[in-house]
């Protein structure tokens, strides 16, 4: 380990050791396992792995906030479901019905305008909606043991890319600023996009339909598609990981996976096989079965969140 | 323009002269045109523009020595169309119809192996296949003032991406080692991507179906899900490029297009307005309308090719 320690947030355990005996292995020239720099992919799960997700995705929590800011341009939602159940405060008739009302009301609210529109309503909702329970942005509640991480492994030759079941443009508006990952490294969900012109000027625009859900088995495809690379690390905290670890795991050569484990309700969340949000069961029992890394919030980590805890 | 000339194969003409400013307007601090690196994007079209695209675009001819190379596990093709016309070396035929041959030849070519035996395939043809006309490396028949371009670009700190109607996955086997111009920087036409479990281990399968075709106005689309940023400079040769010109220079601040008009047939090939491969008619009319840079390779270029002329 260096002198300054490029993991200051991270106890000195066994998980930080597997981490940084790693990248020694993976960067020393001459060592069996060297990988020149430019094969150096790590890829990131975002929702619960470098911000957090609870008490619900963020980006469901902007969506909630632009059905309110929508509804009166659409008074028709107030005898339509899930919009209905939404503007009387009840999510949770909203989301009774699960996956199906979320996408109803992914698409009202993230469709149906210019992809130039659509990042400006981010760009102004980032820098000043708060957590409901933190109190804090969005974007300060995030995970500064995984923010040191991705700074160390970039400072070590990395490539860090984020793969996640989130909107791609939802989080590329912010995703550099503060993670240090740029647009172009950030894969993630999609809408259609369509290319036209507007008073003789090219638009991008956004019309209502889902074009890729980055999640599970749709992780490695993705890689394949926007990365070209098999990543030699990969980072994720759900069974929607799962696959993205696999895919890591089974390249030849010196390999990393690890699992955020949150389980620490006191300094912030504490969830995983029966959790609806962010459900860690069959990634777990796989990282048991092959010795892939575990982080463990409350034993391995010294700082949860920038400000401290929740 | 600085003493140790970064454009060595360009004569000192107008268009050489146009670029070294817009680099110099958007880099030097202080500048109203000023654009910190970070948005310093800039595009480039492959076939005819990075490298030739005469007699015929390089991927048609990797696929029609593949359809050599198989025909023997497929008796069928000597009574099938496309296929028994080429195996005659009538290729002519085997085209008569355009694109739709094309497509069915491309799917025979390359799906229905997984994406490591393909990235093999690929790998293996590419170091040893010569082109016809120059008898050189396909990688060696490109256009040395480009690859010059590149390299000055990123040394003035932009990012420099290829999209390209090319297959993807074609493209990203080499063009780092070519161009510079790492996999996670070529965006291009697709095909499906599967994944599933054989013998235990994860696979990615390319099953036969084409997903996505990068040309004309699905530039600027795939631009957006790819690389998420506005380019400010986009460099191309046919009007398959338009829109990738249109919607860079739609943006506000400096910008810059710039279209290769192939002028020589002396040192490589002459063609524009009528030629089936690499049409040029729209795009020029727009870029005299515009005022875009043209680049004209008998007058602007010391230097065609690496290794001199055709």
């Amino acid at each position: 380990m260096r002198a300054d320690d490029p993991l200051p947030s991270w106890n000195d355990t066994d998980t930080k050791k597997a981490i940084v005996a790693f990248v020694d292995r993976v960067t020393t020239p001459g060592s069996p396992d060297f990988v020149p720099e430019s094969d150096r992919i790590a890829t990131f799960d975002n929702d619960g792995t470098l911000w957090a997700e609870q008490p619900m995705y963020f980006q469901v929590l902007f969506a909630l906030e632009r059905v309110k800011a929508l509804a009166p341009e659409h008074p028709e939602w107030r005898e339509t479901e899930p919009f209905a159940s939404l503007l009387r405060g009840d999510v949770k008739s909203a989301f009774a019905d699960g996956e199906k009302s979320m996408m109803t009301i992914a698409i009202a609210t993230h469709f149906g305008m210019t992809c130039d529109e659509f990042d400006q309503i981010v760009r102004d909702w980032i820098v000043t909606a708060k957590h409901p329970v933190t109190g804090r942005l969005y974007t300060e509640t995030i995970y500064q043991p995984m923010l040191e991480l991705t700074a160390y492994l970039r400072a070590s030759g990395f490539k860090t890319f984020i793969v996640s079941a989130g909107g791609v443009d939802f989080m590329r508006l912010w995703t550099e600023r503060v993670y240090g990952i740029p647009p172009e490294n950030v894969v993630g969900s999609s809408g259609k996009i369509a290319f036209e012109f507007r008073d003789g000027k090219p638009v991008l625009l956004r019309p209502p339909e889902i074009d890729f859900i980055d999640d599970g088995p749709s992780k490695p495809i993705a890689i394949r598609r926007h990365i070209g690379r098999h990543p030699i690390a990969a980072f994720g905290n759900s069974d929607g990981d799962l696959q993205m670890l696999q895919w890591t795991m089974s390249g030849s050569g010196a390999r990393f996976a690890l699992l955020v484990h949150h389980t620490d309700a006191e300094r912030e969340w504490a969830y995983d096989r029966n959790s609806p949000l962010g459900r860690l069961d069959k990634a777990l029992d796989e990282a048991q079965a092959k010795g892939w890394t575990v982080l463990d919030m409350k034993s391995d980590c010294k700082t949860i969140f920038p400000f401290g805890n929740k």
